[in-house]
């Protein structure tokens, strides 16, 4: 985060100066989001919306590779559902939309109110995540070992009433996909938990450029009702945490509250052991505060609507045509190009407008390559192109490369690939070194994160995983300190040293951080 | 429909017996939804949801094809959108879901009730479409000629709160998408009209095999709002029509009603001419009534989530192991196949049971082609093939052709094709055969559709088309008679003679028909 003062960055806000309108603006002048005039609700734009298509198209792939099949359940859930599993209630704090009535009346003054005669027996809440409702449909749908593993999923709209919103990574509705399986025995159920775990781990990893930590969550951060919870944690540019997925090991108490039974081979009624796991659009946030720069959001290659766009510089003359004719040619070469396993995505802009202005506008939305094509490129058969990777020179003017037209179509695919690679390289080097290490006393971890430094990142300590009122105390601990346990990462080599918490022999290492 | 008594048919209910309770028979031996426990909605299973998923995909292409960006708008809208649009409330007939609280406490009793506390200020309603919230966001986008078209489109749940509900015909949510659009004149909105109407006959006609007249709703049937409401109309096997897909010019009125203005080139500020379209999971209750019969549901391949479903014949001994290495390199082989212009689906079924069980569940589900592979068929390198659309031979048997295995691989692509048009060619010949002609007066009228015929298709009239009190009289004088004036065909040769309504000469041409 260097500022070179020649430089005349797109945005207002630097990341150094203000992170959380940095934030603000990214969202809003990559046009990727905005106010919906809905409480604590966005409408998503289409080049965000056009990411999430793209992590849908990825990551649904790759659920559907796993055997798992898609399903719709309702959006309402009654009740009753809810007093059912009392526990499960408890986590969502009870912050949910409630439906109560099923008709519209005038007022008798020219506006509208729910009509009293169309109340509701039974208010229905607008499901803040469907585990009670697809659990009420496995116990309908399993009945023997052969109709197990049943796997499931949805991408679907939930809504938690929040009470402090912030677009992508907190809004009252949002979007996401939930997997909800159940299976014969713990060792089944076990696989899969971390299965998706993995496949969410690959996917931030891979398509999402995003380095991120795969571990288990400590106790006090379970999914209500969970044996144990999983989560991918990725490290933002202000050195907070996000989880950004979730895989949860629910054991047989969610089945034997639903009801998901099976008759084994023996001729048993046995419990199935269940598991959740999902993802939201809240990893559109994290794509922004871990790949956004001082000129806008650069968006990985692999979730990118457009990969290339190509500008022609148009001056509503009569060379018109013969410019976009060129363009247009090149547009089709470079669509038939492979890249990253794909076929390129190209757009040739050819809305009204001055082309520097469209220029910033697609910089500022960080497509990965920009093709700027005037008369004379046309005339030479070459093309100017700007990589958001590489934006600027040392100099301070903006780093467009003249090509021959073949040249860059035939390197279009590796271009794209060294970018997809360079972000994520570029963004493991800077969450690694964030990572603090060392720090062996409550104090000197205090000290640490009250030093005057604006992003310190995260702690990796070892510790003795405390759990019931041991863990609550350093859970209130940390909390003085604006702290939180990420996880436990899967990869663990064994702790050395004592935990600073208890003062026993540490058994495992976690990551200690502020988080969104 | 003529049933042959040799036949035993895969289900209980005939078509000519009960069509309704067949049609309720084939959803659920298909396995495609159920009900919920939730009122008036649905759990749409994975053999439905995945001939959602192809829709949409395909859907998909051509509304991007055509230049319209998705995008994401709220599930609710505040009460006082709806009162802002009246006439568009009136429409709805106001049976809506309204959220008016937004936490849940405990009652005291264990059980639970909305917290009288959290009443919201403004109570919203779950979208019944979102013309309102999307308007509100095009007359913050709109600002200049520049911005015209926009053209935007969303894939969402909506809900209306329906009384009387049928599975996928009439659900309280169901799954869409809808079009809006805003233009700087009439000709590019109508055009947009026409285009988006053109878009969903060829996708009724192509994909989903299923004919159907396109045209423009009288004016009694039109969008609230609407100055033309165009539809496209289907043809069940009960003679009765289905409604599959709308689009609609709003005019200027719309625009008005929430200010989507836009300076145009001589700097005047100018109201958009807005358009919105739709279609829905209703057409999955088109097809299951267009292609279904006596056995089940029948997929037209371009749609079907499989295409050819392999069913090894286990014996749970060691041969097995063999005859599942032959049946996966089928698999791969059909799976290199392109049929329809895409990958051919095919899906090797290994999840225990009998064969002849798994067999019936997919004729049931309609799957295209069915391959039944024995030990004999893999040493001697065979396939036994079923076609979903010939089923029976004339003696009564399952229809199964033995070809050799290569023969097959060649040949899998021309079986589908083959097989699309097929169940094209077949719905048009019976709809064609069900549209009547010549009736010249309302008696005529009455006694035609009076007669003792279960199924009696429609009636093309000619007639003058009347607006007003006297459109109205015609209306009531069809709905003594339960019937619906469909649409004036788009591709209408003139009409002749006089209008049996009115008595004026014909100056076009109708349906008239009972209707979903």
């Amino acid at each position: 985060m260097n500022q070179q003062t020649k430089i005349r960055h797109a945005l207002t806000v630097k990341r150094a100066d203000d992170f959380a309108a940095w934030y603000q603006e990214v969202i809003s002048e990559a046009e990727m989001a905005e106010e919906s005039g809905v409480r604590g609700c966005m409408v998503i734009k289409p080049w965000g919306y056009g990411i999430w298509e793209r992590i849908q198209k990825l990551m649904d792939a790759e659920i559907k590779a796993a055997g798992v099949e898609n399903c719709y359940f309702p959006l309402f859930i009654p009740l009753s559902y809810f007093a059912k599993e009392a526990e499960h209630v408890e986590g969502f704090a009870k912050e949910m939309a409630v439906v109560t009535h099923h008709r519209l009346i005038g007022d008798g003054k020219g506006g509208l109110i729910p009509d009293p005669e169309a109340k509701l027996e039974e208010p229905l809440v607008v499901r803040p995540t469907s585990e009670t409702v697809i659990g009420a449909a496995m116990a309908r749908w399993v009945q023997s070992w052969r109709d197990l593993p049943l796997l499931t999923n949805q991408w679907a709209n939930v809504v938690r009433w929040e009470m402090r919103t912030r677009m992508f990574l907190r809004t009252t509705e949002f979007l996401w996909q939930e997997g909800h399986t159940a299976h014969a025995d713990r060792a089944d159920a076990m696989e899969e938990t971390l299965r998706a775990l993995e496949m969410y781990r690959a996917f931030a990893e891979g398509p999402l450029a995003m380095p991120v930590i795969a571990g288990e969550k400590p106790e006090n951060e379970r999914f209500p009702g969970a044996v144990a919870t999983y989560s991918i944690e990725a490290m933002m540019q202000d050195g907070k945490a996000l989880q950004a997925g979730t895989s949860h090991y629910l054991g047989t108490g969610f089945a034997e509250s639903m009801g998901i039974r099976y008759q084994d081979r023996e001729g048993q009624q046995t419990l199935c052991h269940t598991t959740s796991w999902g993802v939201s659009t809240r990893m559109i946030g994290g794509l922004i505060m871990v790949h956004g720069d001082d000129d806008g959001l650069r968006v990985p290659p692999q979730v990118a609507p457009q990969q290339i766009v190509i500008l022609p510089m148009l001056r509503e003359t009569d060379e018109d045509a013969a410019l976009l004719e060129y363009c247009e040619k090149l547009r089709k070469a470079l669509a038939g190009q492979q890249a990253l396993g794909e076929p390129v995505r190209v757009l040739l802009d050819k809305k009204p407008g001055k082309a520097t202005q469209k220029r910033w506008a697609w910089v500022k939305k960080g497509v990965p390559l920009i093709l700027e094509i005037g008369g004379r490129d046309a005339s030479s058969g070459q093309v100017s192109m700007l990589r958001r990777d590489r934006l600027w020179r040392a100099d301070g003017k903006v780093d467009f490369a003249a090509l021959a037209q073949e040249d860059f179509v035939a390197r279009a695919a590796s271009e794209l690939e060294d970018l997809q690679q360079g972000l994520f390289a570029e963004a493991l080097a800077r969450r690694d070194a964030q990572i603090v290490t060392g720090i062996d006393s409550l104090d000197a971890l205090a000290a640490y994160f009250g030093e005057d430094q604006r992003y310190p990142g995260w702690v990796e300590l070892g510790w003795s995983r405390p759990t019931g009122g041991e863990l609550d105390e350093v859970v209130t601990k940390l909390k003085a300190l604006k702290l939180t346990i990420r996880n436990t990462p899967m990869d663990a080599s064994p702790a050395e040293g004592m935990c600073l918490f208890t003062g026993k022999p540490a058994v495992e290492r976690i990551y200690v951080a502020r988080s969104y």
